[in-house]
């Protein structure tokens, strides 16, 4: 059989039967009429979206595409592989194959009636390589940065990405409540972190977290215990675990989990590109006190976070804040990493990718605004003994915020 | 406890006793001396390695890092994150810290006792922003392009890295074992693909695959059962798959697996950074016959592939004659995906990155040498119907080939 008449035919059946939900026409349009509001504002003419998360925002499918945005005109979407799935995923009206980007030149003139004088791109993640090939593609044409502004638009989340962040959420929910189930002595960690993404996966997570990064790698079996809790590793996190080897040295690692220490389990969820992102502590019998107790510091730090969050709180200082807390609660020297070690912000945006804005960091002076979501996460770490922390994912409402990974806070102790 | 003073002390006892392997000096030595040999060739003077499987590959350490690499002179590692861990796992004698970009300059001069006048960077997947800014931290540094030169070393495998492949086989070998015991009809494909990638984080699997690209990514859980194995997605792959959203839309889906359909597992294992990429064929109950045939044929041009696999064979001639097999045996239009959809290569190197050199392609016209590593993967797909095929990791030795995946290449009946 024909596979475009396949598709045709078939794929809207079986993929909403499978659980697929479409971006809505609408959503699509008030994000384009976002962003054109911010190329007006810096100035340019249209954009050529190259990065998967960006024309995904934007076009709603994650095809091998780039998407053409002119200020004045329609988008036109641009599908190298493969065209009838993007075309049944995207509510955009003007899509077309994309063979060679020596067509670019021609396909975006046909469409748009002339060249645009200038062109923004993602610079911040576009390779260089491309880019030079680019400038040949558009001698005429100033090329500039646009990552800033497609950031800036999708920081500010619609309640249709804020109900897939909460979706999210609920299958943390239910992942961690059986993680409880499964946990025992003499199990490693990365076989329950493996059991924890197993059962993940059942329920829709899709495995791979995204972050906005040539290096930097993101993955959800951030599982420690114990000593390996208290090993920073080559991630900007208050500490890294020991992982697998020097090729893959952070999160989970061969180590058997004991009796009576702390086991902290940072575990990412993606839904529909969507992320959660949320951390719980879990002890096989009682934990020695000293970790209680720090992990109550957590608690009070994100307690004390997410009650001063608003629209118009300024994120340096909500980081701040927490800084003067913990010393004032005695963890000035183990709070987010040990000393010389310790990271510079309390929470990362959160949602296509870790690490969006708003950072609630030093060096970070901007408001909270509605509709942005972040996970919080406080975490206090003893080299050679363990650490603690608690993580929740939030977005900011009118008056506040709500929790989207609402899940007891509670040690888990089995 | 200080942080240093703990991993010093016990990093190599605790790391060790839990199964990592430290790539040996005279294995890191022997990598630069090959490096030299091509950076003399095409006259750069020095490398800044700036991508983590690069450094890693000439360092042994994937901590967040920068790399200097005269062609005179030792090699320089400034690491940003974290430093005693990076020092504990590279050979490497010249290790320093890295605070700021803003260091960089006054670092190299006194290291090297001048700036370099032409300096080699990964253009192919460095960001254009950090480009711009290494411009103007180097301003009277020529920047040329060097992925291409360490590609090329990195190409042909050590005894060492085979030996790290070959084991990435052995876990392949595990895992596929205990996939014949577990699937049953009604278990959906994302839930067989977890439980296959659970396994072999018990065995040492990483987790991540990794691809040199901006937007690309691969992931272990390739499971297509029935039609989903007819459906062509973004990747450059014979058929994606539907996926899980159209966030994203490939490799395992929510879709049940029945009885006597093709069910292809592709699963990819990372040991060490090394990995190894198989594929092979399961169903429940037996699958109608014309998979059974398509799948005799996919054999037949896999052991036609690798009995001309030696030193010297012509890649772009390996893959033409597998296109002339395929029509000779009757499956012209379904070989490597549908018509107008077919990939154009039969095998893709790989090693610490999918998708490395040497690709048996079109326009691929080179010969094989000793110690290439490739995955050959004649896939055949009928849309709306399934597909099917197999893959094995194999090493260019002497006189022929090894394969490094050495299951049974049966299809698995349950």
């Amino acid at each position: 059989m024909n596979h475009t008449e396949w598709l045709r035919q078939h794929f809207p059946v079986i993929s909403k039967s499978l659980g697929f939900i479409l971006t809505p026409r609408e959503e699509i349009e008030e994000r384009h009429k976002r962003l054109r509001k911010k190329m007006e504002a810096v100035g340019i003419e249209a954009l050529l979206v190259v990065q998967k998360m960006d024309y995904f925002y934007l076009s709603g499918t994650a095809q091998d595409a780039l998407l053409f945005v002119p200020l004045l005109g329609k988008p036109l979407l641009m599908v190298k592989r493969e065209m009838e799935r993007a075309r049944a995923e995207t509510p955009l009206e003007h899509v077309v194959g994309l063979k060679s980007l020596h067509d670019l030149p021609s396909l975006l003139a046909e469409h748009a009636g002339r060249l645009p004088r200038v062109l923004g791109l993602e610079m911040d993640i576009l390779p260089v390589r491309d880019y030079l090939r680019l400038q040949s593609t558009f001698p005429n044409s100033q090329l500039v940065d646009s990552s800033g502004i497609i950031r800036d638009v999708r920081k500010i989340k619609s309640p249709f990405e804020v109900g897939l962040m909460r979706k999210a959420g609920d299958i943390a929910k239910r992942v961690y409540q059986e993680a409880g189930k499964i946990l025992r002595e003499g199990m490693t960690e990365i076989e329950f972190g493996g059991f924890l993404e197993a059962t993940a996966k059942t329920l829709g997570h899709e495995g791979l977290l995204r972050v906005r990064s040539f290096n930097y790698e993101a993955y959800s079996w951030h599982v420690l215990s114990g000593s390996t809790g208290g090993i920073v590793s080559q991630s900007d996190s208050p500490m890294g675990g020991l992982g697998l080897s020097p090729a893959f040295p952070v999160g989970a690692s061969r180590k058997a989990m004991k009796a009576r220490e702390p086991i902290l389990v940072d575990f990412g969820i993606c839904y529909h590109g969507y992320q959660a992102d949320e951390t719980r502590m879990f002890s096989i019998g009682k934990m020695p006190q000293k970790f209680v107790d720090a992990y109550k510091a957590c608690r009070e730090i994100h307690d004390a976070v997410l009650a001063d969050t608003r629209p118009g709180a300024d994120c340096e200082g909500l980081f701040v804040r927490t800084v003067e807390l913990a010393r004032a609660l005695g963890y000035e020297d183990s709070y987010l990493g040990p000393p010389g070690l310790q990271t510079k912000f309390i929470a990362h945006g959160i949602g296509l990718e870790l690490g969006e804005p708003p950072f609630l960091a030093q060096g970070q002076s901007y408001p909270l605004e509605e509709g942005m979501t972040f996970a919080v996460e406080p975490k206090i770490v003893f080299p050679g003994e363990g650490s603690v922390g608690l993580e929740n994912t939030v977005v900011v409402t009118q008056e506040g915020c709500e929790i989207l990974t609402p899940l007891d806070m509670e040690i888990v102790e089995v």
